[in-house]
């Protein structure tokens, strides 16, 4: 790879102010990065342009070049298939007459004449400039069809050999390109090293804002472009300020794990913003410092009150805002004075009521002082294994594995009635609200590394940094899944999203692609989201992709297989020896094979012995049981021996995921509680739901690299 | 249409016992049928071929045609584009000698000399005989791609050409067919009748099993078909009985309406299926006689027992078996000497267990005796408003406007505890089994004129004829939704599906298609089932596509819209004086537009305003709540204000669908239930689910020709 070259081309360019490269100059950055484009030279006569044609051999494609004419074909400056010295003369005079007739005032710099590339399968790659996640490149099939369908994948730039090929396998009609109906399949190797190329050249000259190769022919044996098209960034290019992952861990550490907490607007006034987050403090247990600030007052809730931050003789982690927006810059630079490092802003009337002017202005001072701050627009914050409750919203103290954040408040109250009816263990619940600093990463990193958090989830309308995120979500994964609902997903969606928050949704196709690059568990909705966050703690990480399905229920079975498909599980093809095993336990009308059909009628013992017997086999990877509640095993038996069973294995190390399907009458509610309890996944009335979380399960484990 | 010369051609063909066409025969078929087929001819000279080329005019293919010789290619049989006269000679030549080295013994009739049809769009257009649908018709684009990403679709045959344009645009790249890339629209018109000749062919002629047009070149003047391949059933072609209308309706009356029931193995013994009966009925408050059968009994439960069904001497309407399976068919005889018109078949033991000889053998009982048979192996069946409970499973009354059924007794357990636990109204639950006999349709007839059913869901795996199931559905969703979980929607499942039931579970991308065409709102998964059928009868269809949703929470907002996205709902694009309507109740910053976002810190009157004003206006057809828990607007105060204005209106006569997601601490679950109880449907924690079930009352209603 030739920088230099590229550079000084790059520099030329934006010295005379262009914003599109010519052909010859995109040719010669893709030959400095050995991307191949197609055999070709500058002509700038016609003699020149049959030499070069003859050179080349076979026919041609000619093609004005001139850095005023954009737009070649609507010029009339492209001629294909010209073939033979004359028929070379002819092209190069009628494509200049026609570029001189299109802009007379052009500069013409010549004729380009190039080798026809073509045969083999034509693909787009390209790169583009994201507003969320900055260099990204895609990849896609050629043709009207894939522009219909809509068929592209994306990544983020850079990447390596292996995620490339993940591209060009990524794409629905991927079968085509490994040879349909005796066709050769493509080299996919040429096509992964093109892609990982692109996405080296735009990292590298983050000034290049758009490259297209489009066409590119692939085959059996390489692959070419057919052509080259590059934008350059005429304005200045930026990349976003990121602190280190020590600086941001140093502050989150403080906020989370504060030794002290000043409530700004601290009242002893029912109904109070300021009243009710002094009341969870309080109550919740939360046992460092508490400094209630209210001018007015001397003591509040037993606490000595005081002026103002500056005022208090200790050292204050994290003052919460329960004042007016308009009193927030001026009690923000005390904070700042006093040197706390997180300030979290519960008040509205920033951003998100269009008052753009009153956020930038706060989050100057936070910058200037060096306080990070949540929000604006909040509901505070969470955080159980500190007993604190900064928030005015209703407390809520049952401990677990799960961190959740949300950008609006109204799915922060959505996931605090569904903790609360649902005893989920939270480790922290965190506004996020118009995220005017602290995001999603900053907290990632922190729960990263937090013991007391087994999993995150978040709901997010847009990020700020998608970079940011991705390798924050990148390393989170591989120790614990992270759960994202990315809400504006449709065009419609995306349009709310707009009107909220102060947010634009992204397209959403490169959203999905790179959540998945980051290793994200991406939930469909806000109800899966939740249930993945109840779930996934509880769950073991399955050690394989063998699932095996155990049921009373047939018509469970074949609705626990559609599940299956529709998650991505792979139903193990139980070897004949299994085979004889399982049914040693289950009816002679009863169905081996996967789903295992016991059959209705079947005793305790059964469900018992063909549970140990998928436990047991170290082949198998992860059970799903269906059950059927009948008089010969009711549902609290069926809840007890299976928690029975599954704790005594784990007891002797064998830990496997086991989520259950409970078909019956209103009893089997009170067993899928029970099995909960026992981590044992289970609900009621549903076939799809156990299967989908041990999917989002899988999904984390292959992100981690554990299959 | 000619028919004769299609009879004709059939005839000979199968009187050769041949199962292939030759393409002269296939071509008459075409013309026959006005199926644009290429201008072709048969030649037995060479130079009989290149007169025939000469007539035809441009390039021409040759073609071998032998009984014997299907795969023309495969043997050299086919040559393209040949033009002049000697070419043609020397292709005749050449075919015939490639023909008599693949297949020495092939009688060669001679070789077809066909107008070379090209340009425009490759499309596929044929029809097969499916096992469950009988005659299905298929559109699809032609090549590589389609055939990889699958993209083609079914609908029953015969149909009308509006039915057939809605295939035309009905598969995902429908794009390509209506111009893109500047690129002609294709004739979709010529396309569709082409389609519908097709399917007035195969309706016309069962004994055609299999028809392809392959290639079919559209363009923008018409659609010609480069290929014919047509396949005879040489066996016998038998259509299924059916009976009448009236007939069904007669028995199916009596089964769910009876005078009288006899419970065969009745006991008094605890556990026994037969005790279980007896006091399901008897508790349930049945009015009708109630007769016991038992042997060895004079009394079971205060009624008088007989030892056999001909003891009985009053008339049986229903005869409910609870006796094993080896029992049956002695017992049923008696039922058909007696005359009994329904037999409940409870016991298992039959196809399920392999035991298919023995449902043969109760079979043909029941249809010499005139006796319709519901199961075997199955749970009974429940109708409310007969107090009726002829089921061995714990009882239910709660009276409704949903019928369900379901093929499998695990999911009518299902059916059962979530039925309890939502109190869910319900007019019947039925159990079909095995479907020796009644099925799905017979039900569905029932239902269609049952004034206490206003809405039908029912689980199947399989349609033992599906073309019934069609018209019985189309019929009923006239005037009330069908609602089919349809299990092995995947081909694991439909492996599945296979081991259960003895039930074949058909290929799912042709019951999807034809499930649609039938009107049927299709549920993804079990509780989606579940929750349509609870949900759909509480609505009002919609008189119009404009849906707009009010929100307190941005964030439910954004993701509200992504699931209307994902359900096919159309958010109104809110004209000027309706937005100016709605801005004056909501705070200046709140967004206006749809979603309506009347931000989170407003009092119950906001909520009012705005709910009031979208039932108002004759504009909106259906309104989308979002609700966010705060303070100022506790859950319950939401719910009795939402509740109060929606009946207002209702009094009014002004009845409008009304969804709601309530995002809140655990109070919400109370406010949805006290919502569902005044029929506004509700549900906490899920932005999805509301509007997952408002998409299923639109897809009836447009099923239904309401909108």
């Amino acid at each position: 790879m030739d920088q230099s070259i590229v550079r000084e081309i790059l520099d030329k360019v934006r010295a005379e102010g262009r914003e599109a490269l010519t052909a010859p100059e995109g040719k010669q950055i893709c030959d400095a990065y050995g991307i191949p484009a197609p055999w070709e030279g500058l002509a700038t006569t016609p003699d020149e342009a049959a030499a070069l044609a003859e050179e080349i051999g076979g026919p041609v494609a000619c093609k004005i070049v001139s850095p005023e004419i954009l737009h070649k074909t609507e010029a009339g400056g492209v001629i294909v298939g010209v073939e033979g010295a004359g028929a070379v003369r002819e092209a190069f005079d009628k494509i200049v007459a026609n570029a001189k007739a299109y802009n007379a005032s052009a500069s013409i710099t010549g004729v380009l004449v190039q080798q026809m590339a073509s045969g083999g399968q034509e693909v787009i790659i390209g790169a583009t400039t994201d507003p969320t996640f900055g260099k990204v490149v895609a990849f896609g099939l050629g043709g009207v069809l894939v522009e219909v369908l809509k068929d592209v994948t994306f990544r983020l730039a850079p990447l390596d050999l292996a995620e490339a090929k993940s591209m060009v396998d990524g794409i629905d009609a991927a079968e085509v390109l490994h040879g349909v109906r005796g066709a050769d399949a493509v080299d996919v190797d040429a096509l992964a090293a093109v892609i990982q190329r692109v996405s080296t050249l735009v990292t590298d000259f983050p000034e290049i804002r758009e490259f297209d190769l489009n066409p590119v022919f692939a085959a059996a044996d390489g692959a070419i472009a057919a052509d080259v098209r590059i934008l350059v960034e005429t304005g200045e290019v930026t990349e976003p300020v990121r602190p280190s992952q020590e600086e941001i861990l140093r502050v989150m550490n403080r906020l989370m794990n504060p030794r002290s907490v000043a409530v700004i607007g601290a009242s002893d006034t029912e109904g109070k913003i300021g009243n009710s987050v002094m009341k969870n403090l309080l109550g919740g247990g939360y046992a460092g410092e508490i400094y209630p600030i209210n001018p007015k007052a001397d003591e509040i809730m037993g606490r000595k009150a005081y002026p103002a931050v500056g005022d208090i003789p200790g050292e204050v982690d994290v003052a919460v805002f329960a004042i007016p927006a308009k009193s927030v810059a001026a009690a923000l630079t005390e904070c700042g004075e006093k040197g706390v490092p997180a300030a979290v802003l519960i008040p509205s009337g920033f951003a998100e009521t269009g008052n753009q002017e009153l956020q930038d202005e706060i989050v100057a001072i936070g910058r200037r002082y060096g306080v990070r701050m949540l929000g604006p627009n909040i509901y505070g914050y969470y955080y159980t294994p500190q007993n604190l409750c900064a928030t005015f919203c209703t407390p809520y103290d049952v401990r677990g594995g799960v961190a959740l954040t949300s950008q609006s408040g109204g799915i922060g109250m959505a996931i605090l009635g569904f903790s609360r009816t649902t005893k989920m263990g939270v480790s922290a619940i965190v506004g996020l609200g118009n995220k005017s600093d602290v995001d999603e990463d900053d907290l990632l990193t922190f729960f990263e590394q937090d013991d007391n958090t087994q999993c995150v989830a978040m709901h997010l309308e847009d990020l700020k940094d998608g970079r940011a995120f991705v390798s924050a979500a990148q390393r989170t994964t591989k120790t614990k899944p992270v759960v994202v609902l990315k809400a504006g997903r449709t065009d419609m969606g995306a349009r709310a999203a707009g009107s909220h928050t102060g947010a634009l949704a992204g397209d959403d196709k490169v959203y999905d692609d790179i959540l998945r690059q980051a290793g994200v568990v991406r939930a469909p909705g806000l109800n899966e989201m939740l249930e993945y966050a109840r779930s996934l703690p509880l769950m073991p990480a399955p050690k394989g992709e063998n699932v095996v399905i155990i049921t009373g229920a047939g018509g469970s079975g074949v609705l626990l297989s559609d599940a299956c498909v529709d998650n991505g599980l792979s139903l193990m093809d139980i070897p004949p020896d299994l085979d004889e095993a399982f049914r040693k336990f289950i009816p002679p009308f009863g169905a081996a094979g996967n789903p295992i059909d016991i059959t209705g009628g079947e005793p305790p013992s059964t469900y018992e012995a063909t549970i140990r017997l998928g436990l047991e086999d170290p082949r198998i990877h992860a059970l799903i049981l269906g059950y059927w509640h009948t008089i010969v095993t009711p549902p609290m038996v069926f809840a007890e021996l299976t928690a029975r069973v599954v704790e005594e294995f784990r007891a002797k190390g064998i830990d496997k995921p086991v989520v259950a399907s409970l078909a019956g009458d209103t009893e089997v509610e009170k067993a899928c509680e029970y099995l909960f309890d026992h981590k044992v996944i289970a609900y009621p009335y549903t076939t799809e739901r156990p299967v989908a979380v041990l999917g989002a399960k899988y999904q984390w484990a292959r992100a981690a690299g554990l299959l």
